[in-house]
């Protein structure tokens, strides 16, 4: 029986759950088995423990975790035979339209554009187009390459989107451009960063039929089997392969982040643990 | 004696000699002793050479020389003790104005702006004071991060300067931060690049008195000791050491470039080697 009069709060306030949200880590319990009348204290016990977390890192891993999870990427696929662009990240305009992408298409409504003939790119496939065609006539076949970089699309908000966000594209030219190698490709790095996925047949206006790749609801990568018609706005006339992948859902999905801000460059978070303490 | 009525040419065209040093390594020497008449044969032997390169480098190295220097770097500021940070790429157009850049200043009319709120950081120091912010009471002393990311500044062209460059800017903050401990780290850093330096006393209207560390005629880097003025801006009140370097010119320096367009995210050149065979 409640000997004072003060009225015990049935639930947490959604400024108290927010809160308790920010300082949680994914599938932490919550402290003082979750009792609302218990925030203050459940409150400093969590920002205790993230101060906690953030000295031991400082004291033995200081490494950014997109930035390592590119380290990750790129090292295996050196090792896999292919070779590490860097494109430029301001872009042509002309080269969005070289993909086939004019303006009643969704992907144009959500360019970047610094002036009437540049913008950032909203992907990395147009500067991937140009290096397959600089090494066409100078690598062996099969011409294997792929990059890691930023890139820019103006989303409405929402938990799985973010403005500037890390894009991992390889693709391979030549011999050996068939679906089975394609999704090898993929699952070899997908089991090397230990992610659960699922296969989707799907297409988009780009490229028509795609592959996608999923976990859960949640868009991992999309694939193409080459050639598509937009090849030959880049000279290319050969079969290829390649994908797609965003640094960040891989992210949240191997940390079981709810929202993608947490795996993204913000000052609210590092490596997922809240900055707000 | 001339046999034939051929005039030998006495030099070669400008568009020849453009040609030449396009496909000439840094230090290589011009094939056929340098005989303008020889022109055809001295293309066609150093396009073979570049061929040979390529393949090698297929076969052997297949990493790109700016991510490499970013991940060489990276590594040894992480083994010193200082964490890394991933900033954006956009920001407010506020941030550069608390950089003390108004519009009267030469760099503010280097900005890249996306829209009236936003551009595209010319230098990555606005990023970095907020993070030395959001670490100030969370990291035990002293405070030590780095970053590595791309910078945008508009430039009258040149054989030094890039539109689209990478920087690398480590700061530290409270204890140890004094003009010493600056040179150590540089010192450390540019001994592991192995490249020569030497150090100027210089000053710029951002942060008043800087250090210039250069090579020949070339700046490889300015370095500050806090605290400056603009400090308050960001709510930081201790006193602090920092440097900025720009990758590309690290590896003008490494590899003999005579242009800094060899070291850039270009098309025409892949790890200083020309594409155009
Ligand atoms: N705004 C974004 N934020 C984070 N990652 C993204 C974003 N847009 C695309 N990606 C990632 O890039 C990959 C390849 O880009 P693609 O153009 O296929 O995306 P998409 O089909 O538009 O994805 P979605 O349907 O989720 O918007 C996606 O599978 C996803 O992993
Ligand atoms: N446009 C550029 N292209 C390549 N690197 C650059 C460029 N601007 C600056 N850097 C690099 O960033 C470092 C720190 O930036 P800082 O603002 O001091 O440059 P800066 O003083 O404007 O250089 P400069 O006098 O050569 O233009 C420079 O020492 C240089 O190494
Ligand atoms: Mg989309
Ligand atoms: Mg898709
Ligand atoms: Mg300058
Ligand atoms: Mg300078």
């Amino acid at each position: 029986d409640k000997t004072d009069n003060k009225i015990e709060p049935e639930t947490f306030t959604s400024a108290q759950k927010e809160r308790i949200n920010e300082l949680l880590l994914p599938g932490e319990k919550i402290p003082f088995s979750n009792e609302p009348s218990k925030f203050k204290e459940i409150e400093s016990e969590l920002v205790n423990k993230r101060r906690n977390d953030f000295k031991q890192m400082y004291e033995n891993d200081r490494e950014e975790q997109i930035a390592k999870l590119e380290r990750t990427i790129s090292q295996f696929f050196v090792d896999k035979g292919f070779i590490e662009i860097k494109a430029p990240i301001i872009i042509d305009i002309d080269s969005v339209k070289k993909m086939g992408i004019d303006t009643d298409h969704k992907l144009s409504k959500q360019i970047f554009y610094l002036d009437n003939k540049h913008c950032l790119r909203p992907m990395l496939a147009p500067g991937l187009y140009q290096w397959l065609k600089n090494f066409d006539k100078i690598l062996p076949d099969p011409i294997k390459i792929f990059e890691i970089g930023p890139c820019y699309r103006k989303e409405s908000e929402g938990s799985q989107h973010l403005e500037e966000f890390t894009m991992f594209n390889f693709c391979q030219m030549g011999s050996g451009a068939n679906r089975e190698n394609l999704l090898n490709h993929i699952d070899d790095l997908l089991k090397h960063l230990n992610i659960d996925y699922k296969i989707i047949d799907d297409n988009c206006h780009v490229y028509g039929e795609t592959i996608d790749i999923v976990h859960g609801d949640l868009e991992l990568s999309s694939a193409v089997v080459g050639p598509v018609p937009i090849d030959m706005n880049w000279g290319i006339d050969k079969t290829w392969i390649g994908a797609g992948l965003g640094l960040e859902r891989l992210l949240k999905v191997k940390h079981g982040y709810k929202n993608i801000k947490r795996a993204s460059k913000s000052h609210s978070y590092y490596n997922g643990i809240s900055t707000n303490l």
